[in-house]
């Protein structure tokens, strides 16, 4: 690890970002939930939803938007459906409150999707759908954002960054998981190469006037672009409408013009759909997946052929980053953010 | 319209196939199915999927592949799924028998699956989910193909085309339609490139060796690339899981093996899944839609963001052509299609 980081201990950041966030106001649920959640971040080594998030989580109660002691409440939709009111909470709680509804509802239906309303959301998707693949269910999760996007071919920001993310349940292994922003590149990205003063990579960005940038600063002023062109583009606007209106939320650009230029992290919905592997093939091959199940032998078949041949598998750097700080109890942070989060809990 | 195109008639298109189909060994069912399908594909201009697939479906009968008289059956196979098994006969037909049980399964449970077994595929997916949002419903519709995609970051084939449709319905407009290969280029503009003789676009296929290329041959020796670098090959590997071992049905790469040479349309499963927004919102807004449900506004508020600033909304260009061919009754195939077409229907 370059000196850039500096390690702390799996318990020393729970503790920290624990703390700090009840100190700020939120409930011990919230608390906890938006820490755990955090810190597998920080443990995977993805910086851009690590620890560093919890200073915005701070600022979400300090601009006075979020509840921070909401209580979610999971409601009975329809055979197949469960719908979560966050009520202006953070969604990690309302996730917690409607998984286990959605793996009931998955497993009696075969299909099941779970809306979570209503949420303040700043979170990576892969620990949820991580979570549904626990229940030996394949999981797809998928929230709109701020309208930061602009659709393929214009130059207005239309779209949010609008992630999408896939689980599939493996025997004996992390998932087979990825977790991609529909734009080309991540809101958090271009928010850690400001505060770096480093250039953006190139065609993810467009300044005021509609033309390419990689000044983090005129791509703010400016609009993202969606990765993969015009599919890109169609794949946003689809999560637009089932993660927006189909679950009577809000799109990208109402949720921007609630915050209102609080500069916060978005409220709106997420959709999440589990699907059985167990309803659909009518055998017990899902949870107590091994070697001889056709759904095993088929994950791994796929992942040996993209191994074999030098590609990498979606979430691959992740594990092997999970694996490295799992066994020494440590994970590397920026020491800035790190000083923050300790001056915050001090100032609190 | 240049003149690399003749007309043909609605009705001496829908004539000629069937006639032929019938006369290849198909069922009325088959031939009435298929030829709608690739009729409506004409009218709308998209070439691909359009009459000159009629051939490879008599080719499908010449290669000993298909069961040209196969019934499907429907089978319940959980509250929100439905199972069609084809039986080796063409996808269309199952899909014709299983949709009115989605579309009964989605609006009573909120969400619904069908899965399609034992299908020979060739056709495009959005007839599908437009035929789903004539009934008020969000359409999904995935399948896999033969394996002839490389992974991102990889030289070798493994995933198939993988294509991936999206529908919403909109009120007295063609619903919100996207359908795309999540290859840099659909495998039936690689074979129309080479009947052609023009190169391929760049950046859309490598060569045996693992070099980019633009030569349709040697593309089609080496491999195809998927759109969108490593997302577009994270969702290609999501819809080879979903569209088969999901539902116990072959990978691109068995479907390949089955073919074992033949090089006909591939034999495998396809994934649709069907959301009622009715279910989702609690209230009835989903059929009868109209300006100042929610619903309605959120699709016209995001067409209208993006036609306004000159960008383009997903298969526009389809529903021109349409509407011009609609009106003028007729539709533009290429001659040497039409030439092949006749002359086999003659020969029969």
């Amino acid at each position: 690890m370059a000196e850039e980081f500096v390690q702390i201990s799996t318990g020393e950041a729970l503790t920290l970002g624990k703390s700090l966030l009840e100190k700020a106001g939120y409930s011990e649920d919230h608390a906890r939930t938006i820490t755990e959640c955090v810190v597998r971040a920080q443990m995977d080594e993805c910086h851009s939803h690590g620890l560093y998030r919890l200073i915005s989580c701070c600022e979400l109660i300090e601009r006075g938007k979020v509840d921070p002691s909401a209580v979610p409440s999971v409601e009975d939709r329809a055979p197949a459906i469960v719908r979560v009111d966050s009520k202006r909470g953070v969604s990690l709680a309302g996730f917690e409150a409607g998984l286990p509804k959605l793996a009931e509802k998955a497993k009696a239906s075969g299909i099941a999707a779970m809306a979570i309303n209503n949420c303040f959301h700043f979170s990576a998707l892969w620990p949820e759908v991580e979570a549904i693949s626990d229940h030996g269910l394949v999981g797809i999760a998928m929230t709109v954002s701020h309208a930061w996007v602009a659709p393929a071919g214009g130059t207005k920001p239309v779209f949010g960054t609008n992630p999408f993310a896939f689980g599939w349940p493996r025997p004996d292994k992390h998932p087979f998981v990825f977790d991609f922003a529909t734009s080309a590149i991540a809101r958090g990205d271009i928010e850690l190469h400001r505060r770096a003063g480093t250039p953006l990579p190139e065609g993810t960005a467009i300044d005021a006037e509609g033309k390419p940038t990689t000044d983090p600063e005129a791509a703010v002023g400016g609009a993202m672009l969606t990765f993969g062109g015009h599919k890109g583009s169609a794949l946003s606007a689809m999560i637009e409408l089932l993660a927006g209106p189909l679950i009577g939320d809000m799109m990208s650009a109402e949720s921007m013009a609630f915050d209102d230029g609080a500069r916060v992290t978005p409220l709106h919905g997420e959709l999440i759909i589990a699907l059985d592997p167990e309803s659909f093939l009518g055998q017990a091959t899902a949870v107590n997946l091994k070697r001889g199940d056709a759904l095993f032998d088929a994950i791994e078949a796929q992942v040996d052929a993209i191994e074999a041949q030098g590609a990498r598998v979606p979430s691959a750097r992740r594990y092997v980053a999970r694996a490295r700080n799992e066994k020494s109890g440590t994970m590397p942070v920026k020491p800035n953010v790190l000083e923050e989060l300790k001056a915050r809990a001090k100032a609190l």
